[in-house]
């Protein structure tokens, strides 16, 4: 993402970004690069990336809320999430706009305090709740298209980083 | 893949797609990228793609069959079937083009409503069965040659999900 | 590998390669992409293939022999030789070229009827004992400098398919 | 890394190379390209290099010391550390520059007989300690514009064999 890229629309999202408080991020195909790692038994791990987290745990310190939301369910995503300082991580979610909606409100956000990040159809009721809707370079068509920013790198491969630096710039 | 490309022969294909039944699937280097993750007890794991089950939770809604036709034996396979709610695997498969025929005459469909997915020598007699026949980009020659549709993507990193979108686009 | 890329010096090669009946083949950077998965006791799988493995049971099928010969020391190794039917495999071995020379003379072989492949430092005694000598697309520099063949693919990424379909269609 | 592009720069850097005695590396993100595979329990095993080991292993029995320091903890750094002859592993280290500091001064070392090769932030203070600083290709932009020599080669992907093989060339 560069300022010359995207002009006045970009002046505009900087703004957002300074006054962002929660970044709601799906889990696979955003810190992950989608692969699931099946064995006898069903998911055994995941593969995430170690400068995401770097880029996470300045954001957290800075004073902006991270939750993970995710249709799948595993302990991995839980010990990772540990390891950041995540403290609220929803697996299992069927209707990810509701969750939204209800976390959103119930910590007295308005949509344009609020950052949604995904890759694929599910993600999108979750975009309504969201200021700023981002996409991670390899996500669907229809993600792409309903996003305010496409990151240049795909997810588990660098794109929650370039969103944390981003922000990070855009508060300071 | 794109209208332009193919005209005339594009829109024969939309046709077919239009009409499928049953999809049958590869395994390794279709719905993987055709690593094996081999342990000091043989296979460990195998690597599927989150986007494809999308694709195919999808394509099975809508009301086409997805079956599962392997040459290999594994765990993985089955717990990742019962993820996407296919219910028919057929591993250790020797010879796949006996099995594609049985399978086609005992669900009573044409070799038009049938669509077979492949990357290797062996799934070379499934395509025999198959009015729409599908390699993966990174297919060898021998099946890219005798293949109706080249997708754009490899084997686990979204062809599956590309010929899913594909088929659904022209059922709709 | 094309004809017209080595004209005169690609025929003596298709020669070679028609007479051939003994390949060996390293492991690490060859039959894989020279990853190394190390878990708390050590290394705990290991990533091959599933194209390479057609190709090998098709040329051991035809009447080569192929023999794997590693520095390291795994059962996966073991496990991946089960599967294709290779019966000879040689870990933990710390003078290549001795037991290259061992091997060929036991078999009574000359040079010209010996292939190895390499991607490192290791390989180069190996390349000692054969007429033809492979390097995959990523071996180090001295092992491309002293190859008769490189390889377009590198090692776990199709290198071995590549060298087996190309021997294959030299001994037709 | 060629001649060329650095020129006078680069002869300093050779003369430096010549002089080192001691390299500081960090593991993830340098060792390996930065994926963390976590499993229900934390993290399962890491992914080094094979060619990265001989490098190192090369680069040891010629004289130079090897220490790795990161911000982790796991058993397969110790592990893959053994099997490369490296006895100094330093894990779950806070301040990595603090660290090199000690090291340095313990060894009674001058900054410029130290080489550090970093990817991320916290590897920035340790840069201090060191007369050669380093980046993989694939390191953060701070880091870059901090290091005197960026490899061609990412982190796990062939950057440590790539300055292993740079700092021989430059001691003989």
């Amino acid at each position: 993402m560069s300022d010359n890229e995207f002009g006045h629309r970009f002046e505009e999202l900087r703004k957002t970004a300074k006054a962002l408080r929660l970044v709601l991020l799906d889990v696979d195909g955003v810190m992950t690069d989608g692969s699931l790692w099946i064995g006898p038994d069903g998911e055994v791990f995941k593969r995430f990336d170690v400068k995401d987290g770097i880029g996470l745990k300045r954001l957290i310190t800075s004073g902006v809320e991270v939750i993970l939301i995710t249709g799948r369910i595993s302990d991995a995503v839980k010990r990772r999430a540990e390891e950041l300082g995540i403290s609220e991580v929803y697996q299992g979610v069927e209707d990810k706009g509701a969750l939204a909606r209800r976390l959103r409100q119930e910590k007295g956000l308005s949509v344009s305090q609020v950052c949604a990040v995904g890759d694929d159809l599910p993600d999108l009721n979750m975009f309504k709740e969201a200021g700023m809707r981002v996409a991670v370079a390899d996500a669907v068509k229809e993600v792409v298209e309903q996003a305010d920013i496409v990151l240049e790198n795909g997810g588990g491969r660098g794109a929650i980083r370039e969103l944390c630096d981003w922000i990070l710039t855009a508060q300071q």
